[in-house]
């Protein structure tokens, strides 16, 4: 049993790279969130931009970020970015991204994020929000 | 008799740069975006996060921009970017950016905004309004 | 008789959007360098990074570039680039970009483009040079 | 005794926010990777775009970096970034980045750099080396 991991394939463009001719690391973040947003739409059937709706939440918002750096990615790279959920917990969540660079790992990403909603007793306020049961459920494949 | 004109003065970094070492086009329009919002702010006194409460308004959309590369500019230059209304008209308004690098300029941009409010008819429209004659005149210099 | 057009269908994703919850307008311009990348691969058969080393040139600098915003793109738009050389001159050419969301043009762009080597009278310059006519001719369609 | 503790106050512009009016994530890592510069050429008195020639490297590309979101920063926030290096090693470093929105600590990072050149044995290649001891010393103060 583990969580369903979610697959993207796209190129490495010109304005992805930096004047060493590789991929500049805070765009990592940026395909890392992508990969994110992509899982969930994969495993909950939802567009992302519906998915605050749907659940009554406000969003899914990052508390911690990371990335190890293995190989570079250069510009005209074909690479595939996995994103799954290593771990639910009662109202956090952390996913694991790995990109490949011809079938080698390149980077090594995780993040954090919370389940988060408006708090009912201050709407000014946002708390974190348990995570339903049949969210985490949509993620289990056999 | 002229418009005011807004200075900026910031070092190009790294990260803007691309595997050609020099500023990667795009960030230039980032750089003119936010070339604008100082321009208003110094001429209104108005915070740009409060400045579509205070005048009633949603914000200034951009229907157009443009730049024309003369120099490139690369990473440690200090650059200066000048920004400026070049004519106000009924609800839109153009703003050229001069960027220049060591003196000499290196790119020219212009971008065409609009004073956009809801609709009153129609709340989930958006729609140009005229410009408080209030606003312009906080742009004329001696 | 017509030049290439290429195509690129594309997710709009969380990190291109900015507070008003539309496209940043910086990233248009990633789009349509992108854009002219894939043209000039489906034209001409090289990968964007072996271009300059297969045609003996530094690249193809971009000395203009302009869009006209008609309507916004939101995240989660899937949206369509067309790219197209709208004129070859002597050194320098002409893309036209266009981006549609669900079918409607939103955004038009154009960049301007030059065929640039190393001055052969001194290396440290950087000149515009005549566009190969076998390059040209891969362009062209039916 | 401790290192050099660099600091940089700049304001948040409306391009690096995203739809829920904070600043996306992946800019933090823009903002870590100019202080980092920022705290060299502080230290070591040599323009960065200067550093590698000057110490004869090709670069400090990094290895790990990561964040910590404890609160968000809006458009318009002046914030102070603070970058230090934390450890020294045979030929890598850690350095550690905090950013203040109105003197509250809102988001803690850090980077893995190493100092790099050329293999002697094989230029294609590129080796970690010793951080020269005149280096490091430049970071201590008193």
């Amino acid at each position: 049993m583990a969580n369903l991991l979610s697959r993207r394939t796209f190129t490495i463009e010109w304005g992805h790279c930096d004047p060493a001719g590789i991929v500049f690391n805070a765009r990592f973040f940026e395909f890392f969130d992508a990969g994110t947003w992509s899982l969930f739409e994969a495993a909950l059937g939802v567009k992302p931009r519906d998915l605050a709706a749907t659940f009554g939440i406000l969003g899914l918002p990052l508390v911690d970020a990371g990335a190890r750096f293995i190989a570079p990615a250069r510009f005209g790279d074909v690479v595939e970015l996995t994103s799954q959920v290593s771990e639910f917990r009662r109202s956090s969540f952390d996913v694991d991204h790995r990109l490949f660079v011809r079938g080698a790992l390149a980077v090594e990403g995780h993040e954090t994020r919370v389940w988060a909603a408006r708090d009912p007793a201050d709407a000014a306020k946002i708390r974190s929000q348990p995570i339903p049961p049949e969210v985490t459920a949509r993620f289990v494949t056999d």
